[in-house]
């Protein structure tokens, strides 16, 4: 064995050791978060709001460091916009904290109560998760928004970020950590992993008695790393091919309303459509003008046969293009025998995320919410309302596209889970 | 590569395919069956159990090939009891189906509905999880509480119960094929792994397009393989490590009858008390007949020294003992320094399954039942209640003691998700 090795290997047992007292410590504050009034939390919530503020500084400065690596490991544009911070985008953390404190606290909420024949009144009763472990990557204002909520439901939270952002991650945990302080809560609440070595996600997938469960939010292969590794339940956002479909009894000015927003409002969130299916009976009326406001709003289309046949311009769709979920200005387009065609396409080639159908008939939009296994379904409303803001849970975490709960928009309240309060008067079972 | 190599190598492909038609039936059965009306479903249920009663005889002759084989194994009395069906478990088994009949549906409740500023209309809406693995040892009623759950909440199930009971699950979910065909169901909503293989269980423990949970029902060896391997959200129904605690302010007469029902009314199940604490201050007074009744009960006591100053025929209890699920006549007994350190106790060495606490005190009651991080916590009255049907669900699939959820007793309901239904008028996103 070489020095060299030997030292690896102490790094790599240190590693291992610090990210347990990570654990450990998170474990011990969440069980006084979860104990603490809704009126603390909310406390250090605003408190955290007003440090970064006054943190500003400090934050912009460890920013800018970041901006240099990234500089310096020539990132693309658009990473290094996502990753810039400036005094708007600190107000706007701030403003998101302050917004998150004014969210209803869901725990201690009696979800239901009842009472058995033998007098035993059970409650089904809202608590937090205990501690959630987050990965994602490279927006620092991910790291306010996932602590606020982690507060807010009574979490501790172990937070990993992006390389690219670790300095302005450090900054922001700082000013939470004296927001929590401040609400004489446990500074541990919300802990920044505090190295970028790859192997710490290793280490958080493989604690499990520590974490309870694990949101990766990011690309991809962020995500099935975390669900191929984890031996913790994960909340996993994966991506998001979501469908409109124009229904035969489509209204053609929602119709086409409603086409050219879910696309192009913006094309890089999850919510953005990326297949457009039209009912055969309705498609050489629906469809020209439709893709022509897409096409003059910058909109590449993809279209089969009979798309093609309307529509001169559009390229050659592929088996794969109804899989892709593009993030970008392409749209394919698909010609259907009606009804339980589009169904039977959503269901197959969708990811079970958010899909929407544009009719003026009731029956086939119940048929639709009703057969369409997705996290969101929507009639006459464009997709991009996927959004937990848009839902009304004033902020979100991602939108979880598992089938089991929490399913769609997480916020506050959907990291949290139950137990039972069963109180009695002396009874024991016969 | 020899003959026979060639022929193990065809053999364990074979089984992956019949696995994977398996997980395809099962998942188009799910949507047919998650489409069909309440009504429907009711009918499945109540024809199967009218079919199980039909079916006694061949379930009777599958059983006794069952018992045949326990036989030649020289299984325990105690495996054999379990395996064996007579009229009465039979009858026993399709009175539950058509108990489960009369349980109300779950699939299509609203769970909550609000409007949006911009008029959409939300509403969280429960749907069935989709396909449902469970694996399970010996018992053969559990076919038929598994396949009645899954058909009530709408799920399609795929069993795989344990080899002792192969012969008598087949003969039992043939029955329920009858009901569902008769109610115009698809067959596959309840389908038993038709080979005793274990090759089968990883096979299904990979099929994580066709699977969407895993529920194990059996002993810690199977749960934690199941964990250990499963790319599939997991179910799982953990050890009860259950816990009494009698306060200072206990009833003595409360607490003599609770303690010795919640350890020795049934000492095999998981809600039975393991560990008993006592209070310092109250202990030489409530423990000297409390002990006596459990000994005379047939119970052994394991207890630290200050039990032991108090009850000479204690044996010494271990680090060990304090960790320890007995299923059995054998009680661990703790005297503690009061509320807190029994707190701390129940959260350090119990499992999160159900703990409860005797007090008159309702301060000291409100502070168990908030701290003590457990599925199931009870105020004055025994933990033997820890049951679904005790808790008035009708029937359980097990005991989650997974932090997220469904936790604690499992039901139909607890084996639903949801989805967000957005009903608009052609709004977009600004």
């Amino acid at each position: 064995m070489t020095a060299l090795e030997a030292a690896g290997e102490r790094s790599g047992e240190k590693l291992r050791e610090e990210m347990l007292a990570l654990g450990r410590a998170a474990r011990e504050a969440a069980a006084t978060l979860a104990r603490a009034s809704a009126e603390q939390r909310t406390d250090a919530l605003n408190r955290a709001a007003a440090a970064i503020r006054t943190a500003r500084g400090a934050i912009l400065e460890a920013n800018r460091r970041d901006l240099q690596s990234a500089h310096d490991k020539q990132l693309s544009p658009a990473m290094t916009d996502r990753l810039m911070l400036d005094d708007q985008r600190i107000e706007a953390m701030a403003n998101g904290l302050a917004e998150v404190a004014s969210l209803p606290d869901p725990v201690g909420t009696v979800l239901a109560a009842w009472t058995r024949p033998n007098g035993l009144k059970i409650e089904r009763v809202r608590v937090p998760l205990g501690v959630i472990g987050i990965i994602y990557e490279s927006r620092p204002n991910v790291t306010a928004d996932a602590g606020g909520l982690c507060i807010r439901s009574g979490n501790a939270a172990i937070l990993r970020g992006g390389s690219e952002s670790f300095h302005s991650s450090r900054a922001i945990v700082a000013a939470i950590e004296t927001g929590l302080e401040r609400a004489k809560l446990p500074r541990a609440a919300v802990q920044l992993v505090p190295t970028t070595d790859r192997a710490a996600v290793g280490h958080m997938l493989a604690m499990n008695d520590l974490i309870d469960v694990v949101v990766p939010r990011g690309g991809r292969s962020l995500i099935e790393r975390v669900q191929t590794e984890s031996r913790l339940p994960v909340i996993a956002h994966l991506e998001g091919v979501c469908h409109v479909y124009l229904d035969h009894a489509a209204d053609p000015a929602k119709a086409r309303k409603i086409v050219l927003n879910a696309k192009m409002r913006r094309t890089g969130v999850c919510g953005a459509a990326e297949t457009l299916l039209v009912d055969r009976a309705v498609a050489a009326k629906l469809l020209p003008p439709i893709l022509a406001d897409l096409r003059g709003a910058g909109c590449e289309i993809r279209g089969d046969e009979a798309v093609r046949a309307l529509d001169r311009d559009a390229k050659a769709a592929t088996e794969q293009d109804w899989h892709t979920e593009y993030l970008d200005a392409i749209l394919a387009v698909k010609v259907v025998d009606g009804l339980d065609a589009a169904i039977r396409h959503v269901n197959h080639y969708g990811s079970h995320h958010t899909d929407a159908i544009v009719t003026e008939e009731k029956a086939a939009a119940e048929k639709f919410l009703n057969e369409i296994d997705s996290a969101i379904v929507l009639v006459n409303a464009s997709t991009q309302f996927a959004d937990g803001g848009e839902f009304g849970m004033g902020a979100e975490i991602g939108i979880s596209t598992g089938r089991l709960p929490p399913r769609g928009p997480v916020g506050a309240e959907q990291l949290t889970s139950f137990k039972y309060v069963v109180r009695g008067d002396g009874q024991v079972r016969p």
